[in-house]
């Protein structure tokens, strides 16, 4: 195996140092929509074709087959023309954040007692967490321990303009998506400001190095040689149906090339189906003992259609497999729990370094549980300052504005239980930014907000720490609907970072 | 620029050597229908992720915009699962033939008055034929000398399984294809004997590596060189809709990354529009100069549904761009031309060493006139050893069998000049072999025969040959409908070579 795979862009397989000598010859980010329309048309193409050569594709919804064989009916991921500006010192505090955040997910992972009794009310209204929890206890009432504990985190941000704070929307715990089709994009905005470099007059170098996908492989590939099973594979928990199938199979091939781990898709139908659980704790699926569970479905309540995909999860909690994520580490990613550790006092439960616990704090929006009285008044006054967030898993579902006035009324009228199904969460007020957006191979002249991800790999095992380090970053750039004042409302698409 | 790309698999940049050591421990190719069907369904599954991550995709013909729009549409390019056995003598052979057709062809595009001469009746019943040839006649009258001289070629071979001689089908001089897409067969065949080496026993170091993409983009940039112009770019002639478009962005992408040469595409009637003849020989195409005009389409008369595609094609031949291929080199690559070289004594007049006509000479097909009377009797009696073909580019147009011996009969009894618009060739009968032919995301069980392509290379200017070798190869294998007894019918895919 060569340290450098000949499938990655060359690019792709390092975190660089930004160049910031080169700061005074920089123009900053050009009005995008005003470009010249001959400019515009050489690069829309350009970035068409790039796409289309280096995989930065995914399956064409229109096309039915597309989300079940590989190599039909594909399109080009959406993607932004060009990079969104981002301030470089915010880049950096996002960055910092990354290993303290995995850190502090490890630690609640291990309290159980925490997760459980913060998450108690939620049980009682949310089926889906409730089924979590089950599992979980069963777990600590058998004393399963996770001695080799992995996580593949991606912490949201958005840069709030009016008080220029970086705010984090919310730690994904479980099946970040794009860590493969990440850094191609970070690799599609380089090649195009090369390219145009006359015209643009943009510099290349300030798109930080994207190793997501890497780095995430790298992560797998350690935590696979930790289970310490050379016959053994990493398998890929997968939705029946998967357009976004290529960013996986990214992960799957520098796996393969790099590292010579071999890795399976399962479905969890198919894992109840065809798993089996020996004595010493090694899970087996069809021929195969199971090193690591990968997971990229069952995060929300459509990937239990009944009982025989919860069956799945709970073998797969029992074996001795490395999970990524492990219940806890699901569970510690919950919106509940990300409220709770908002609470004064909650995080020094857990964290000793009080620096770490300041810079975690100043990226905390406002959170609060609905039981808050004087804050549900408050956001039943004044709706355009929240946000009201289901504790369900999968975007869309946050209820903003009118609506949420109507649905606070209604549970205060109501004096239910249902208000332990969601919190509140101060409404983040980011740039708006005139954004070239692509999909179906048209360009969008739109006006959008972006959201900065940063991929995060964790990984101990029982004496040592192995990985705790940032991957790489996904901006997700998103058509701002002006009625609901900078909330992403239409379609979102793949961006990279350009440093200011 | 680095010599190495990193948009490029590693082995399509270099011909390598086949290490004939390991020979022994080499299984011959096993019999491909009778695999075992979890290990095919797992080869299958690789090789369509492999092909989209990897750029091995063309236009879905289901989809409209696919031919038009890059990024849209996307299907795997059709490709053999496993490579084509094929005796490595016969190989290297058609490798030694590349250069000396180079050198042929060369010689041929000088000698004015034999293209004249042996093509004089084909004008007549030829309409397009006629017009390439009046577009010939005026550069003659106007002494104009193509002093740099560009020929990517592509020549054709089938392996006659009786007599085991490596036999020429054609010999393509303009417009030849897949340059970009064979380099990545051999590629992806490379990586499943890799990954599957225990199941399949196969040595990936059978398969040769393969240039053509590299090399054909050496020598684009070698001849863009040459025109030393720095602001000139390579203009590529593209048909209005093209859904093997990828093939081509893969040379344009070798182009500017590797030596900073950028490419415009434009159709024939653009070219009439946009295009200018500058007093000093400069063509202008919009705001471009053209250094080197590279033909993607202009070989068949649909390409010119107007006077209008006649005038762009006349006016690129006026110019001093440097033509792949010039009105020379393509007349020097028709059919009748090739019967014409096949006669006694007529190498001769081309090319002094006797080693290189003889080897010539040995891969020549039996190819007749229709005024071989003697040939033509043979041909009614025993039409399943010949095959008629018509001057016309493009494959499809062969008449085989009974078709044929009714298609003598009539020319004989009408008498007409229509028997200079065919020609009469050996028919060649190749090993049929079972084969897995994928498509659509689809594995078709067939029997197949196969056709080898060596690409080439000729590059020079007034005083030097700069290049002139072969670039790489394209195993084309078909469908073999048993009715017509080894005669490829149905679809065809990409394949590549194991030596055996």
């Amino acid at each position: 195996m060569t340290p450098s795979s000949p499938f990655l862009p060359i690019k792709c397989g390092r975190v660089e140092e930004i160049n910031t000598q080169e700061e005074n010859l920089t123009k900053p980010m050009p009005n995008l929509h005003i470009m010249d329309p001959k400019l515009l048309q050489s690069m829309v193409y350009d970035a068409l074709v790039w796409s289309s050569l280096h995989g930065l594709v995914v399956g064409d919804r229109n096309i039915q087959r597309s989300g079940k064989v590989p190599g039909v009916g594909m399109v080009h991921a959406p993607f932004a023309l060009l990079p969104m500006s981002f301030p470089e010192s915010h880049w950096r505090q996002a960055c910092e954040l990354a290993p303290i955040f995995n850190e502090l997910v490890d630690r609640v992972s291990l309290d159980g007692e925490f997760l459980q009794d913060s998450l108690s009310r939620t049980k009682k209204v949310d089926a889906f967490t409730s089924r979590l929890l089950d599992i979980h206890s069963m777990m600590l009432q058998n004393n399963k321990n996770e001695e080799i504990r992995l996580g593949l985190h991606r912490s949201d941000y958005m840069l709030d303009e009016q008080t220029k704070l970086l705010l984090q929307i919310e730690l994904n715990t479980v099946s970040s998506s794009f860590p493969g089709l990440s850094c191609l994009v970070s690799e599609l905005h380089r090649s195009l400001l090369n390219q145009f470099k006359e015209q643009l007059g943009l510099d290349s170098g300030r798109i930080p190095g994207n190793a997501s996908l890497s780095q995430f492989a790298e992560a797998l590939a350690k935590a696979w040689k930790e289970y310490n099973n050379p016959r053994a594979v990493v398998m890929i928990v997968v939705q029946t149906e998967e357009r976004n199938m290529y960013d996986q199979h990214w992960l799957s091939t520098v796996l393969k090339e790099r590292y010579d781990v071999s890795t399976i898709r399962k479905t969890l139908a198919e894992i109840d189906e065809q798993g089996v659980l020996l004595p010493d704790g090694t899970l087996l699926v069809g021929d195969h003992a199971i090193g690591v569970i990968y997971f990229r479905a069952g995060y929300t309540p459509n990937d239990y259609p009944s009982e025989s995909e919860w069956r799945a999860r709970y073998l797969m909690e029992q074996s001795s497999a490395i999970k990524c994520p492990s219940i806890s580490y699901h569970l510690a990613g919950t919106k509940k729990i990300q409220q709770e550790l908002a609470k004064p006092n909650v995080l020094e439960r857990f964290l000793d370094n009080k620096d770490d616990i300041a810079k975690l704090r100043k990226c905390f929006a406002g959170l609060w549980s609905l039981d808050d009285s004087s804050i549900v008044k408050d956001a039943i006054e004044r709706p355009e300052f929240y946000v009201m967030k289901p504790q369900r898993e999968g975007g869309g579902n946050n209820i903003y504005g009118d609506d949420m006035r109507k649905a606070l009324l209604r549970l205060q009228e109501e004096g239910t239980e249902e208000n332990a199904a969601y919190i509140l969460m101060q409404r983040i007020f980011p740039t708006i930014a005139p954004s070239l957006l692509m999909r179906d191979g048209i360009c969008h002249k739109n006006h959008a907000i972006s959201e900065l991800g940063i991929y995060s790999a964790y990984l101990r095992n029982k004496e040592n720490v192995i990985m705790n380090e940032h991957c790489g970053y996904l901006m997700r750039t998103k058509v701002s609907s002006s009625n609901e004042g900078g909330v992403a409302a239409g379609f979102a698409v793949l961006d990279s970072v350009y440093l200011t």
